[in-house]
C-alpha cells in the first residue's frame, strides 16, 4: 500500500508517519511506499521497513497535486493547512491554501481517471462552530465559524462529501480536538496556554496561564489524535453513509481540571510553576471557542481516544515525549 | 439608491423588478436605478420611474463581476445559479457557476476598494439539508447536502458569512421553500408536480401527480419570496449577528392537502383533472427533501410569509397570474 501524507511536516503528521514505520502495516495491509509532502522539508521516519520519498513544495499551486497523486496512492492524509490565527492575518494565504489547494487536490483526485477512488482522510478542526453553543454540541449542531480559517475548513468538509457522494473519492473528514499536551516550544497562539500550563512545568519551566481557572475546552493527546487518523483511513464506509465529517471524542476539561491533574501526576511543585497572567486579548477570544461535545457517531463508529482522564493525557505526554520523566 | 439584480430574467428575478418598480423605493429609499443582469436577456419593468439596464452575459467569468458592480450598487440582489437538476448533471458547470461565480463576485465586492460595503441578498435553498431529518428542522440543524447544488449552496452561505464578518460587505442569505404556485409552463423538474398539480387545473389542463398523496413538502408562494428578498435588503443586520443565512417561514403541506385547498378554492372539477401516475424515480428522489420547518429566528427577524394557508397560495395565484379568473 502506497500512502500519502501532506503537510507531513506538522507535528501531528510527524507523529502519524513515525507510527504507521512502527507498525509497517495500515488496517491489514502492509504499507509498501510513503510519499510525504510539506512547505519545508518533511523529514523521512527512522527505521521504516519501507522506502519513503520526501516532497518540498507547495500543495496549492496549479498542477502540484496532480504530481502528487501520480504514484496513486491507496490513502491520502491531508493533513496540510494554514493555521487559524495565520488564515486570519493573511486572508489570501488561508483561503488559496485551505480552500483553493484543498480542492485543488479532490479535482486532481476526480480527473485522475483509470478508476482511481482512494481513502481520504482530512483534518478538520472543531473551529467549524461558532459560539453560542448548547452546552455540549451534538453531531448535528450547525457550522456557523467565527474564523476564516473554520470557513475554509467547514467549505473542506461540504466539498469532501460531495466528492465522496459522486463517487470521485471516499473520504472522511475527522473534526480534531485542541491537542493537549502538544510537545515542542511554546507558540504564538492562543490557544497555547492549554499545553503550555502543563509541558513547560514538567520541564522544569514556568508557564503563563492567561485565562481564569473555569475556561473549559475540548482536549485530546496526540496519541489519540493518531489513533482517530488511522481508524479513519480504515474504517468501513459504508457504514458512514453520506454524512462524513465526525466530531472526534475527547475530554472536556476546565483549566482547574487540568491543573487538579497535574499536581496529581506531577505534584504540587511542578503546579507552582504555573504563574497566573490574566490577558483580556485571549481571554476575548478564548470566550468563543467550544466547550463540550457529544461526539456520539463517532464514537459509535468506533472512534476512540487513547486516554480516559486528563491524568493520562499528562501520562502519554511523560511517556512519549520525555522518556518517561519529568523534572519534579 | 441603485440596485443590481443577478439573475433578473429567472421567475424570481423577474417578480422581484417588477414589485420594485411597482414601489419606486426599496425600504425608505428611492431606487435611482438598477442593473439588470441574466445569461439570457432580461427584461426591463414596465413602467418604472428609474432607468434599468440589461446586461445579458455570464457573471462567474473572470473580470465580469468587477463590471457589474463598477457603479457601485448599493444593494445587490444575487439570484443566479444553475439549477439542482443541472448541477447533478453537469458538475463542472454547476461548480463553475455556483460556487465559482459567487465567490468572484464577492471578490470583486471585497476588493472594489473605496469602502465599498454593499447590502447583499443571496438566495441559497433548503436544499443544504440533507435527510434524514427531524419532524421540524430546527435553525441550528447542520447541513449535509446531498446534492452538489445544495453543496454550493452551503459554501456560498460559509462564504458570505465569513466576508461579512470581515467587513467585506453587508449580507444576508435566504433560504427559500419551494415556490408554489410556479407560474409559466410545466418543466421537468422533479418538484415541477408540486405547482403542477395546481397550475395545470386552474387552466383547464390535466396534471400529472407522481407521488402519494401522504408526501409533506415546505412552500412559499412567489409573492412571500419576493417579500422575503426585499426584507432581506432593507433588514439591520445588527439585529442578525454572525449568523447570517436564515430558513425563511413556509407552510408545510402534504399533496392531499394541497388538492383539498383545490377543491375548496376552486371546486371538484378542477381538481379532478390532476391524474394521479406514480413514478418509482420521482417518489425516490421527492423522499430525501425536507418536509417541515420550524424557521423560528427568520419570524423574529420580520420575514413574514404573505399567506396563511394553503388556499391562500391558491388564492395568490389565481389573483397574481390569472387575472382572478380560473377555468372552472
Amino acid at each position: 500500500m502506497h500512502i500519502l501524507v501532506l503537510g507531513a511536516a506538522g507535528m501531528v503528521g510527524r507523529k502519524l508517519i513515525e507510527r504507521l514505520a512502527r507498525d509497517g502495516h495500515l488496517g491489514s495491509r502492509e504499507i509498501t511506499r510513503m510519499t510525504l509532502q510539506d512547505v519545508v522539508a518533511p523529514a523521512a521516519p527512522a527505521k521504516a521497513a519501507f522506502p519513503a520519498d520526501a516532497v518540498t513544495c507547495d500543495f496549492a499551486v496549479p498542477g502540484v497535486a496532480e504530481k502528487l497523486i501520480a504514484g496513486r496512492p491507496e490513502v491520502i492524509f491531508h493533513l496540510a493547512a494554514i493555521v487559524s490565527g495565520e488564515a486570519e492575518l493573511d486572508f489570501d494565504k488561508g483561503y488559496r491554501i485551505n480552500l483553493d489547494g484543498t480542492r485543488m487536490l479532490f479535482d486532481a483526485v476526480r480527473l485522475a481517471g483509470d478508476a482511481y477512488k482512494p481513502r481520504l482522510v482530512f483534518t478538520s478542526s472543531i473551529a467549524v462552530f461558532g459560539a453560542p453553543y448548547p452546552a455540549a454540541i451534538g453531531d448535528e449542531f450547525f457550522s456557523t465559524p467565527l474564523s476564516s480559517y473554520g470557513t475554509q475548513k467547514a467549505i473542506g468538509e461540504l466539498l469532501l462529501a460531495d466528492y465522496s457522494r459522486r463517487g470521485f473519492m471516499d473520504a472522511i473528514g475527522i473534526r480534531l480536538p485542541t491537542i493537549c499536551v502538544r510537545p515542542g516550544l511554546p507558540n504564538k497562539a492562543a490557544s497555547g496556554f492549554f499545553s503550555g500550563i502543563l509541558r513547560e512545568p514538567l520541564a522544569g519551566e514556568a508557564a503563563i496561564l492567561p485565562v481564569e481557572e473555569d475556561v473549559r475546552h475540548w482536549h485530546a493527546s496526540p496519541r489519540s489524535a493518531v489513533g482517530f487518523l488511522v481508524h479513519a483511513a480504515t474504517i468501513d464506509t459504508q457504514a458512514v453513509g453520506p454524512r462524513r465529517n465526525l466530531t472526534m471524542p475527547g475530554l472536556s476539561a476546565t483549566v482547574g481540571e487540568q491543573i487538579a491533574a497535574l499536581k496529581r501526576v506531577a505534584g504540587e511543585k511542578v503546579a507552582s510553576r504555573i504563574r497566573r497572567e490574566p490577558d483580556p486579548f485571549i481571554k476575548g477570544i478564548v470566550a468563543g471557542w467550544p466547550r463540550n461535545f457529544e461526539a456520539r457517531r463517532a464514537l459509535e463508529l468506533g472512534f476512540t481516544t487513547a486516554e480516559k482522564t486528563f491524568d493520562d493525557i499528562i501520562r502519554i505526554h511523560i511517556d512519549d515525549e520525555l522518556g518517561g520523566k519529568f523534572v519534579a
